[in-house]
């Protein structure tokens, strides 16, 4: 099986699944968790829950009981016999009325598409990513920045448009001018043995990843922070990585063209995609 | 009929019909029109599929050819057998592989969806609408903010505020701190017998109905412009109104409980309104 789709507990393939009254399909409203399986487990799956949750009362969603999701996650993973998978989770509102009102719809709409792992093309872990700089800048003001929901297209788009570059991301800056993240991305740069980040409270969507990774700076003994940075903070740095839930850690390599770091990849970057590779290594063993 | 959906041409109604891979539900990658049909035919269709094509020059949507669009929804306002109704149009990137790559997507969705127009409720027309102001401010700097598309979260997150709060509608503010729109309408008022309305370089989404308004100004002789206004000038404001594609020109009678306009409806708001619907009656008799 190349992919599998289940919708409310029922697998449908890749064929009509959704009603066009979806209030997901009409206006976005929904919200996704996009999460790595090993050994026929999703890894994280608490942590992606608790943010579905917490995003779910930002926008709110009404969500079905959080063991519904893990039983539904499960399913499909076993129909799809993957061990290394990619798994993204999609709550929605729902069937309702057309028109702007949701208490018309009646039950949140549940997808689990789960699909073989993508691997990485090699260059990533050898040469970095290339990125461009988007000229779209991340909203302060929308409570919808740090919400992984379904109004994805500025995303979209930058990556689009990175790509026509000849690039595979796109980083974004706040509208304060200052470093955001990349479209499924978060940033980290290491200045003289210090890891920084994009704070949290910013223009940002707070990734699995990303929390994971502070974690592991920390039992690595690396010192961090958490700050607000202007674009030129990256050229200046030691190396500078990207992390999210499908790829885990990855080194960047250049920024509108302009190489970043002295070594690609960086031995920091070296450091934490080890720990996070063991990390995953454990999960797949169930030692986690 | 209370309610007709058509997907690539067939009648599906508010069963299952489009693919959970449509990147249009995944990542919100669709645009939309809202109409209202009178004797069967969608009022002002050509200035709505002129827009629709214009969105997606903007996000990059491949269209199929623009008298499809006609013959689909004259297809469903047939199959509805109604004379007056509600019509929305919406077109998505389609079927695709999961994971923000649009290239895999096959060909677009387009989706019809007609119902009984919905009537306003009576008080509109004598109190004029309630609105609030919504705390989440429209930004200046998102591509989207201009562009009728499935990423429409923000909007129906501020009408349900203003539903809690016992209003009708919510006004965005610019990030700038200016008068911007409504969650599905365009604002004007009215100082000295003069018609303001927030510019379309701002950000606002340039309705139809708000052209049509501006138009019906010069044919009454009605001064107007466009500008940049503080939310205060509404309050000092001898009328104000509002305008969609669906309800036309609506009075608006308060913002955040503070009365808005010396008489709802002002006069220039019931000459604009009468003008509107002498249009719309043109229309019905297939007179325009």
């Amino acid at each position: 099986v190349s992919i599998v789709v289940r919708v409310n507990g029922r697998s449908v393939g890749d064929g009509p699944a959704i009603s066009a009254l979806d209030h997901g399909f009409l206006y976005g409203y929904g919200l996704f968790e996009t999460m790595r399986a090993l050994g026929g487990r999703p890894f994280l799956l608490d942590r992606h829950l608790r943010r579905l949750a917490e995003g779910a009362d930002t926008i709110g969603l009404p969500l079905p009981a959080p063991e519904a999701f893990g039983d539904e996650v499960g399913a499909a993973l076993t129909e799809s016999g993957l061990d290394d998978a990619y798994v993204r989770l999609t709550v929605t509102r729902g069937v309702g009325a057309p028109g702007p009102d949701p208490s018309t719809c009646s039950r949140p709409t549940v997808v689990v598409i789960v699909k073989p792992f993508p691997r990485p093309p090699r260059r990533w872990s050898t040469e970095g990513l290339r990125a461009v700089f988007s000229d779209i800048a991340r909203s302060d003001s929308s409570l919808l920045t740090g919400v992984k929901c379904a109004n994805y297209l500025e995303c979209i788009l930058a990556k689009e448009r990175a790509r026509e570059l000849g690039a595979d991301e796109a980083i974004f800056l706040g509208t304060d001018g200052d470093l955001a993240e990349a479209t499924a991305w978060n940033l980290f740069f290491v200045e003289a043995g210090r890891l920084c980040t994009p704070g949290a409270w910013g223009p940002i969507l707070p990734g699995i990843t990303r929390a994971k990774v502070i974690e592991l700076a920390d039992s690595l003994r690396l010192a961090w922070e958490e700050g607000a940075y202007p674009p030129e903070r990256l050229f200046a740095a030691d190396e500078a990585l990207l992390t999210n839930s499908l790829y885990g850690v990855v080194p960047l390599g250049a920024v509108d063209g302009r190489p970043v770091g002295h070594t690609v990849p960086g031995p920091v970057t070296q450091a934490l995609d080890a720990a996070y590779q063991a990390l995953l290594e454990m999960h797949r063993r169930g030692d986690l």
